[in-house]
């Protein structure tokens, strides 16, 4: 069995709501995991296998282990094929595999970068700035309702998954406000809350 | 078939590597694009599709379009099968998936910051720095010649690329100085440094 350290309402949400939405809950060995939080609350769990005690991380039957949100997606979407992301070889699989590592590569650097308000030639050399960003991700959504068409999948549940945790980020161009107004409508984003609250609440007893 | 749009010398060279080693470069149409290069010379291809003029970019027979040099490389070695990567559900899968994520959202990031000498709380709790990813790195290398165990991989060839590209930033760990020069050793990168001198010199005549 697959085992995913995992904290609530955090980056690791994500992957609940991904393995709500391959309906594979039941597949997973979850560990709750704590966190040293923003407000100072929480700390780094001794049973966390994180090399930095971050979460998600997963670790395979034999050992193997992927740490960064986009990579586990990728693994768990190959290990458990759905409607919910293309397959290697279908339509849709090179879109996939681009947007899943835009989001990584640039979406959360520039996002961070804006808010450490950091701004430097190099940095925007290497990753340009989030206006750009922006421009990229409404060309991608220009006369579709989703990243890879007229279905949501993973790549709008990880791409939306910043305006969503930060609505205040949300950008005010309607192609994308409408776009993650959709996403945040999904029953697997609904499924996820009421996981988590309990989640939540088991990790503070365990504490 | 596929089309590659490819600057000689530049993150797109690791494309034309992996090509090399995948033995598939005639099956890609490479197409030599101009970028604007660091000391002020060439400047962005109107021929380039890219949305911000960056390489490589990869466009499919379907009009899919692919940014992001790990996202292209996971795309073309599912593509072409070969001892070069595990394919889905192979041993091994995992673990190139994580280390791919990681070199795009960890490595780059911190790599860049470094060189623009910028660190920030939100910065090092999101990314950690340059010292964290060198212990990730050195512990993956630990009682293994290559990433992935005994044989040169995609995975290396990622990996190792910025060491390769800036020996000035190589760490003194001899399990990494050890490896980087094996990756360095390989007969995919002496190929691939015959065919980008030709490249550049197509590049300057066609200017
Ligand atoms: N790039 C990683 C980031 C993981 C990450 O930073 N997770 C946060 C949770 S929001 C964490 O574990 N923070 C605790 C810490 O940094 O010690 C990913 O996408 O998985
Ligand atoms: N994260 C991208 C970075 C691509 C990138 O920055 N490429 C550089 C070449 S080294 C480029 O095209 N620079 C020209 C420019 O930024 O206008 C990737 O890994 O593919």
């Amino acid at each position: 069995m697959l085992t995913l350290y995992h904290s609530p309402n955090s980056r690791s949400t994500r992957i609940i709501t991904l393995l709500t939405a391959l309906d594979v809950m039941d597949q997973i060995d979850i560990r709750l995991t704590d966190i040293p939080r923003q407000d100072g609350s929480g700390g780094r769990d001794p049973n966390n296998p994180h090399p930095e005690g971050k979460v998600p991380f997963l670790v395979t039957e034999d050992g193997e282990t992927i740490r960064e949100t986009n990579a586990i997606m990728l693994y768990l979407c190959d290990r458990f094929p759905s409607d919910f992301a293309p397959k290697v070889g279908a339509p849709g699989r090179a879109t996939m595999l681009s947007w899943m590592a835009w989001y990584g590569n640039v979406l959360e650097p520039v996002f961070v970068l804006n808010v450490a308000e950091i701004s430097h030639p190099v940095l925007t050399s290497t990753f340009r700035g989030l206006p750009e960003a922006i421009t990229a991700l409404a060309a991608g959504l220009e006369g579709r309702d989703y990243l890879l068409g007229a279905r949501y999948s993973v790549v709008d549940l990880l791409v939306a998954s910043p305006f969503l945790w930060f609505p205040q980020a949300l950008p005010d161009v309607p192609v994308i406000k409408d776009w993650v107004a959709r996403c945040g409508a999904q029953p697997a984003i609904a499924q996820t809350a009421a996981y988590e609250a309990e989640a939540q609440k088991s990790l503070t007893e365990m504490a």
